[in-house]
This record gives structure tokens, C-alpha cells and sequence, in this order.
């Protein structure tokens, strides 16, 4: 460890990476000189808690700011301006010029080395009224201290949210947890279109529909427009136009890397920073870390933007040991993602089904419902999980769950797995804990993996509830043989011409009531039963019978209910 | 896949791995003729549910039967002969000879594969009195009954619990949840001493104390005395003897392998059958698996018993396959175990301390208190968590939590990164599932390997509380710097001659009250302010300044606490 009482070290950006970079090189160089320049009024701000606070999950605003200067000038003995921009990087001289947004003083600050944790910034479509009163963006404190505001001023009734990712979901819900009517507009298909497949995000627009959103996906929005005081009244949609009090945009972040840029640092293509594993420039003495950089996906081995406090904090570490004499590397993400959306949970680690395709694999999926402990012990929720292999090989690419069951749990443990480059074979036999208020015997994730592998091997054979639809709308001559009970028939079923119904218990002795030569797709509720019915069906000498992956669990399409 | 429609599977053993076998089978081969031979009333059962049966959390019986013999026929057409023991394996022959329990009559079953899951049985000390009335062990479903039963006619005000394993420390909880008043008797020195390590066992510990769970380690039971009806009334120990209606032997199981050592298949020096990675005995058409079978540490490559649930359904797919012509490998095991004990989770996986020296490790460990979710998010519930690694390379060996929080959710992460040879700076860089309802930026694993990580880097330098505690008694000459607020130390702190008080924003000005010649051992609440300190102070040329794991959070002993 270099212990230099001299060297100077000067950190841009006070959010999560700038922090952690800062009080890491202290813990690590206790005679450098050290400096954070932060933009606004706070340091080490947790941005991932807003939505809570506009909600009030989260009461105090001081709850969002994990520590003030006067820690670290007293604790760390690192020194914070507040109110102070970085104006310009000059690499040559190795200092940056700085501007107190207060007083408008300009000064210069020397580095030895240079830390950029600029962040992200949000990315607002280029539509007419994007300025209108009213309309938001949410990534600082003071805009959710605005939009606290201006919900309380304006008795807020009805809000409308361009975006449906990760904060416009999480803003829904605090919408709608203060009583406003939330609308939430989508130009893909499906909500969270960038990070799950349509079979689960199915699943999660239903959840916000029973929660009195309105979802609208496929819907661009060409404009907003404004009332006589200049605040947004009308957002206008390529399908329509609806009425609100408030916009709040939430299409997306880009890294804030003009500083950089125009310090003559290298941008890539997803236009980040480019670092290298040290997380170091193409300056040797500049580290960039925090949303504003470009990470290594760790499956694809490509050039990602994946914005998370979680990555900051630990990029921050690394940089800090880094420009004190030490040596550490940063090994890359893996799009690891959840959420909370009403009473469900929302998780996806790794490649999606299309990602997973682009990047030259052939896909092979599995659909499972899980209780997430013992489901004979009280009070097990469930989730649907999707997971995502390599046809060739086994190896595990993604998952994606989502319910009211505890993904958090399988999804880090997915992570996890990624991380080693598992297997299907490694997930099916990990030693995870089991008793029963955690987990059954097998986990969701072990019935997942040897679904997989039952595909693998030929046992199973499955068609997703996609395929069966298009096969319905397109009047496919098939069975589809529904193995539930009759009371659960009764209570809910897929009404389509193709359907009969043999409770699984009485297909070995009803097997002559099926035609051997036509195609048969079974069907249960978990497709547990489905897989069985077609085992005992191929057993029997059927020779062209799939079932229906996650079956009516996973059915994301109208079914017929009992009143 | 072999489709032999004359393959004749026999199956002994019908709780977990054996039903699980056999569906397995079934799936696999359709045409195969598959007979369960089960000793008691019940097959499928969850034998993981019994103490919360017993305590009525689970209410009803047939929740604890998955599945019944008329599933396992009509669905499954596999035979299941319930009261039917297996007396003698005539390898030979390849034969089973059962006898019908009700009816005595005895048959021959042959088999072309034979499964063996004859599970394991409860260890009954060699003591005075094991016979008396109301003295129980639990592994069978009418061991449930009988205990339950019992506590009704008997109106039960007292219940002693010989063994604080995993099965005793649960009845615990289920006699207090009855209002019983449970005492636990304890050979070795603290509760689950094969399990856990004294820092986490005395949390444990406390917390069933403040439960009012009497709890005495270090005593062993020297015998069990009757009352004029032979009903148990007194335990008596090493040290001396408690009154009470019901005696739960929990002291442990051992495999069941009388008949497979009767027919000549090797037994395992820690006394489970023997079996290759395919689970095949040295018999190559008989199978094992479940508890009655060694497993190897994928640690050590050792073999050892660790018989669960989890581990048997896994053991039964690998059955499955491997008696239908398939080919399918059990990679071994890390002893992950977990249980909930009243409020508290207590989980663990891996090695212990003691384990991992004695497999000849050079063992370093860090010490954290981690917070299931963000702090600043409402309801999170923290944990203590013990990380234990390799000190030359870093390989994860281990880890054991305890407390209020999610310790599920780390354990199997843990497991996971266990089963690729993880090491800590692996762990550190876990893309792990961040948005604060689920976890904070960094997840506390993350800490502990960074713990271990600036411990091997040298920035880091700590005692356990276990040392601090022989320093103290030893009335070594040193200063026990606790870095709180004045507020903390009025609460709570550990009262001693060479405790001081210095607050962390403090001690960068009052330097110079301290020596520099002498001994310094920081400490606050969590050791995250301690570690600080301990850096500070070196920064400032002390060299002999170490600060305490886990500080007050970990410490297991005596406080001084505010009335």
C-alpha cells in the first residue's frame, strides 16, 4: 500500500460510486488529500428509495441521505462541496474547474488522480410540452421533493406515466398508493419490455390492471399539451389522447459523460464511459465508476448500460483501491434487476429469451410455478419463474420471475450461479437450505432446472402458452387435454373447441377415448400434472403429445371463469 | 432410454427419496413394473413438518401426506404396500423378503433394480428410564401423533428436550407455542454445537432464553426416573436434575442400514451404506439414497451424514434415472441446514471453524451485522452473519447466520457460490438483486467479504469477541476504544477498567489523549465505526490497534445496560 501524504484526489460526482470511491481511498491512504465535488444540495444520496419517499413509505427526507459533509469531513477527513459543478477537466494540467452554482466562483482544483461519477441522467423524448408545468423527470431528491410537492398543491387526482420500466412501475404504485389515478403508457408491447419476455410481464400488467392502473403498451406518445397556466393537461398517444394533472417521464437514463467527452476520454458506442477492468480511462490517471460508465456484461462478454446503485457501490471500492497504490478489478454485471410492483415481486438476472437469441444461442426455456417454502406450511405465496438455458450444453443464461412469492431469493441465487457459468445440471443438485417455512424439499429453482433437463433428454416435451395460442387462433386440429379435476374445470378453463377434459387420475383407464394418430397438447394448472399425462400418453404409444409450460398459471391470455 | 416393459423395480422405503425413485422411474421407463414397500400407515410424508404439527401451526395430518398409494396407482401405476417390511435382500436371487405387518404373511418381491431408502432412525442414549412412559423421539409421523396426544390427555405443563439439534431446538419452539414450559438439555457447550460456532450459538442461545426456553449446556443426561404410573417426572444430569412430564430424545440419527448390511453391502466408516456418485452400492443393481447413505462433502471430499429432506428428493431423481438406463450423477452435498427457532432464523452451510482447521485450512473469518433490506426502507430486520474462508487464497469455507432477518436468502446464495469454489473476492462482486425493499446496495455478504478481504490485505485487523473476552478476563493491560455516540454507551457497553469512550466524529481531534505505545482494541456498535477507527488510528502512526468483530452486536457475554 502507497501511503503518499501528498497525493491529491479529486472526486466528481457525491451520489453512491463518488462516496464509496472517496471513503474507500481514505480507508486505504490515510495522508491523501481528498475531495468530492457534488452538483447538488446532499452527498450520498439513496436514489433508489424515491419512489418510497413520494409515496411516504419513507418519511424523512434525511432518511434518503446516508451521510452529510460533516461525516466525512470529521470521520474521513475528506472534504465536500456541495453546490459546485466540475466545469471542465484539464487533462494536461491534471486539474478540474470548478463552479460554486451559489456563488458563482470558479476555481481549480489539482488531482493526481481523478475520479468521474457523474451518473446518469434522464432521457426526455423530444416531444411538444415535454417543459410544461407539471411534467417530470425522477433522479435527484429534488425531484421527488417537486413532484411530493406538487401532488399536495394540486390535490393531485390523475397521473400519467410515459414508460413502463423500473421507475415508472415503482411510481405507479406510489401514485396510486396516494390515491391517484395512474395511466401508464408503453411504446413496446409489453410493460418492462427491455427486461423480462412477454409470459411474465403478462403477469405483472395483470397486477397492475387489479390494481386499478391503466396499462396501455404499443401506445408512442407524440405529444403533451398544456392549460392556460402552462401546466400539462392532456398527453396525446399514437392510439388516443387521456387526461392528467401530472407527466412524469421515465423512458430511461443515459450516462451524463459530456465532462469526459470533452476531456477528450474515450465514449463507447452504448455511449459510457469506457473503462477498462480497473475501471481506469483511457487516462491512467483518471477512474471513472457509477451509472456514467460502461460495464462488461458477464455472459456476453459485451459493452452493457446497466445503471444501479448496487454496481456503483461496488465500482466505488474498487476505483478507491485502485488510485491508492492497490489493485483491484471489477468483473462485470449481469443485468441482475427486481422490483417491487403493488404486492408483487419482479425479478430477472442474465439474458432474456431474445437477448439470449442474439447473442447465438439456442434457447431452451422452462416455466414453472413456485411456492416459495413448503407449500403444507402456512402462508407460502407463489411466483412464476422462466428460465432461460443454452440448448447445447445446458448452461443457464437467465430467469425471470414474478408473483407474490419470494423471488428476491431465487434470483440472487441465479445471479450467483451465472456468475460460475452454471449449468442446468449444477442448479438441479445446488444444497440450498431447506426447512419448511423457506423452502420445499425442492426449490423452484431445482424444478426449473429439471424441467430443463427433462427437455434435454427427450422426456418432456413442451410447447409455451404462445405457441398454443397461435396455434388456437390459427384452428390447429389438436386436443387440448385439460388433466385437472372437474371442480377446478369448472372453476376456470381455456373454452376453445380443441379443449376436453380427463382428470389425470382416470387417463390410464380413458386412454381409449383419445385418438392415438391426432396431436394432443395436456394441461393442468403448474403443468406438473401436464408433463405426468404426458408421460402416461407416450407410454401408452401416443406418439404426438406436448404439454403446456406453466399451463394455465402461466396463460397470460382471456380465460373462461366460473361466476 | 431403455424401454423394457418386464423391468422389475422394487423400492424400499416410502418417505421421501423412495417415492421420489420410483415416480422418477416411472417417468423415465413407462413399461416398468414399480412396487414402494413401505413399513408404516402413510407414504410421501413430510417429515420436516412434524414439530409444527405437533405445535399446530400445520393443522391438519393429510398436509402432511403429499401424496397417497391411490395417487402413486392411478396416476403413477406404482404399487405401494404400506405396512410391508423388508426382512432380508437375498442378493442372489435378486428378492426382497417382506412380511405384512398386519397379517404376518411373508413374500418374495424380485427385482431387476432394487432401491434402497430405508431412511434413518432416532439415536437413543444407553440410559436408565429411555423406556418410561412420555419419553419420545420424533421421526415418524406417529411419533407426532403419540407426542401430540400425549400433551392433550396429560394437559402437559413441563417438557424437557435432550439434544439442542436442529429437531430439538423446533419442538422447543412448538412445546413453548403450546405453553408448555420447555427445558433444553445440552451435552456439549452451547446449542447445536455440530452446527454452529459459539458466536452464533450464544445469539441463539439468548434467544430462546428470552423465550423462556430453559437452556443448560455442558450437562449430559445420566438418566430418565418414573413415576408409581412409569411415567417419566425427572431427568437427571451431570449436574444435578429438573422435574418434568415429557422427555423428546433429540440427540440425533443415525442411517438405518441393518438390512443392507444383512445382505452383505458395504457400510461407511460414519455408518450409512456406501454408494458411488451414480448412488449405486457395490452391488451394481442395488441403489441407495436418502439418509441412509453416505454423502460426500464437496468441500473436503469427505464422507458424512447429513440427513435431509432436500438431499433425498435430489438422491431420488438420480435413482430414478440410473435404475431405467439413464445416467445421472449426485455431486455430494455442503451441509447447508436452516431452521427457524421462535422469531430468530439460524441457517448455515459449509464448514464451522473447528471443521475447517481440522481440514487443515488456515482460516480467517469476518463478522457482520447485516440488514435484510435498506435500512431506510421500513421493517428491515437484521442478522449476524460469520464468514468463513481460506486465508492464502481467499476460497469461501463456510458461513452461519442468526437473527430477526432474511438469513435464507444468504445461505443460499452462499450454497450456490460454495458448489463452484467461490472465493471472497467472488462473493464481493456478486451482481446480487438491489431495489430497496429486497436488499441494500450491498448485500451484507457482500461486507463480510470485503471484511475478509481488507483483513487479508492487512488494512483490516480485528480480535473476535471470544479474544477480546480471554484479554479481559486475563486482565491484559490494553484500552477498549468504543467509538459511539454518548448516547449508546449510556444505553449499553461492556463495563470493564479498560473501556473509554471516544465518538467516532471525535477522535481525529482527541488523538492526543490516547498513548501510542499502548494496546488499542476499538469498538462500537456493528464494528463498521470500529474498523473506521482502527484506521484512523493507524493512519496517525499507532501501530498496535486492532478492533473488535461484530463489536457489541456480536458480543455474546456481559453488558451493563441502562434500567
Amino acid at each position: 500500500m502507497v501511503v503518499n501524504g501528498n497525493r491529491r484526489i479529486v472526486v466528481i460526482g457525491g451520489t453512491a460510486c463518488g462516496p464509496k470511491a472517496a471513503a474507500r481511498a481514505r480507508r486505504c491512504d490515510p495522508g491523501a488529500r481528498i475531495t468530492i465535488i457534488e452538483q447538488g444540495a446532499g452527498v450520498s444520496s439513496a436514489t433508489c428509495g424515491f419512489p418510497y419517499y413520494v409515496s411516504g413509505v419513507i418519511e424523512k427526507r434525511s432518511s434518503l441521505l446516508v451521510r452529510g459533509p460533516d461525516y466525512f469531513k470529521k470521520v474521513m477527513n475528506i472534504d465536500v462541496l456541495l453546490q459546485t459543478r466540475a466545469q471542465k477537466i484539464d487533462v494536461a494540467a491534471r486539474a478540474v474547474e470548478v463552479i460554486n452554482l451559489e456563488t458563482q466562483k470558479i476555481s481549480k482544483l489539482e488531482y493526481d488522480k481523478l475520479v468521474i461519477a457523474t451518473g446518469s441522467v434522464p432521457l426526455v423524448p423530444d416531444i411538444e410540452g415535454k417543459h410544461l408545468g407539471g411534467v417530470f423527470t425522477l433522479s435527484r431528491l429534488e425531484d421527488a421533493e417537486a413532484i411530493k410537492n406538487f401532488v399536495t398543491l394540486h390535490k393531485l387526482k390523475k397521473a400519467a406515466i410515459i414508460g413502463a420500466g423500473f421507475i415508472g412501475l415503482e411510481m405507479a404504485e406510489a401514485f396510486a398508493t396516494l390515491g391517484i389515478e395512474v395511466t401508464v403508457v408503453e411504446a413496446l408491447n409489453w410493460v418492462m419490455p427491455a427486461f423480462f419476455d412477454f409470459e411474465i410481464a403478462a403477469h405483472l400488467e395483470k397486477h397492475l390492471r387489479s390494481n386499478g392502473v391503466k396499462v396501455y403498451c404499443g401506445q408512442r406518445v407524440t405529444g403533451l399539451q398544456g392549460d392556460k397556466q402552462g401546466l400539462v393537461c392532456m398527453v396525446t398517444t399514437t392510439d388516443g389522447s387521456l387526461e392528467t394533472q401530472l407527466v412524469l417521464l421515465a423512458v430511461g437514463t443515459r450516462p451524463a459523460v459530456q465532462l469526459a467527452r470533452d476531456a477528450g476520454l474515450v465514449i463507447g458506442e452504448r455511449g459510457g464511459i469506457v473503462v477498462n477492468e480497473y475501471l481506469q480511462t483511457n487516462d491512467p490517471d483518471i477512474y471513472a465508476g457509477g451509472d456514467c460508465v460502461e460495464n462488461i456484461h458477464r455472459l456476453t462478454g459485451k459493452k452493457v448500460l446497466v445503471p444501479l446503485g448496487s454496481t456503483a457501490n461496488k465500482h466505488g471500492r474498487v476505483i478507491g483501491t485502485n488510485i491508492t497504490g492497490g489493485s483491484d478489478v471489477f468483473p462485470g454485471v449481469l443485468g441482475t434487476g427486481i422490483a417491487k410492483v403493488f404486492e408483487f415481486n419482479v425479478g430477472r438476472v442474465g439474458l432474456t429469451e431474445p437477448e439470449a437469441r442474439v447473442s447465438g444461442y439456442t434457447v431452451a426455456t422452462s416455466l414453472v410455478l413456485g411456492n416459495e417454502h413448503a407449500a403444507y406450511y402456512p402462508g407460502s405465496k407463489q411466483f412464476l419463474l422462466k428460465l432461460i438455458a443454452d440448448k447445447n450444453g445446458g448452461r443457464v443464461l437467465g430467469g425471470q420471475m414474478v408473483g407474490l412469492g419470494d423471488v428476491s431469493k431465487r434470483l440472487d441465487v441465479l445471479a450467483t450461479a451465472l456468475s460460475f457459468g452454471a449449468t442446468v445440471n449444477d442448479l438441479a443438485n445446488l444444497d440450498l437450505a431447506y426447512a419448511p417455512p423457506y423452502n420445499a424439499a425442492l426449490d423452484p429453482l431445482h424444478h426449473a432446472a429439471n424441467t430443463l433437463r427433462n427437455k434435454q433428454s427427450n422426456l418432456a416435451k413442451a410447447l409455451t402458452p404462445g405457441e398454443v395460442k397461435t396455434k388456437l387462433e390459427r384452428g390447429d386440429d389438436f386436443i387440448l387435454l385439460d388433466v385437472r379435476s372437474q371442480a377446478e374445470w369448472k372453476e376456470e378453463r381455456i373454452e376453445t373447441r380443441q379443449s376436453t377434459l380427463i382428470p389425470l387420475d382416470k387417463l390410464r383407464e380413458r386412454l381409449v377415448d383419445l385418438p392415438r394418430d391426432k396431436e394432443i397438447i395436456t394441461l393442468c394448472h403448474s403443468s406438473v400434472r401436464a408433463y405426468q399425462a404426458q408421460r402416461i400418453l407416450e407410454g401408452a404409444g401416443f406418439t404426438k403429445v406436448k404439454f403446456m409450460d406453466g399451463s394455465l398459471v402461466a396463460w397470460p391470455y382471456q380465460t373462461s371463469k366460473a361466476e
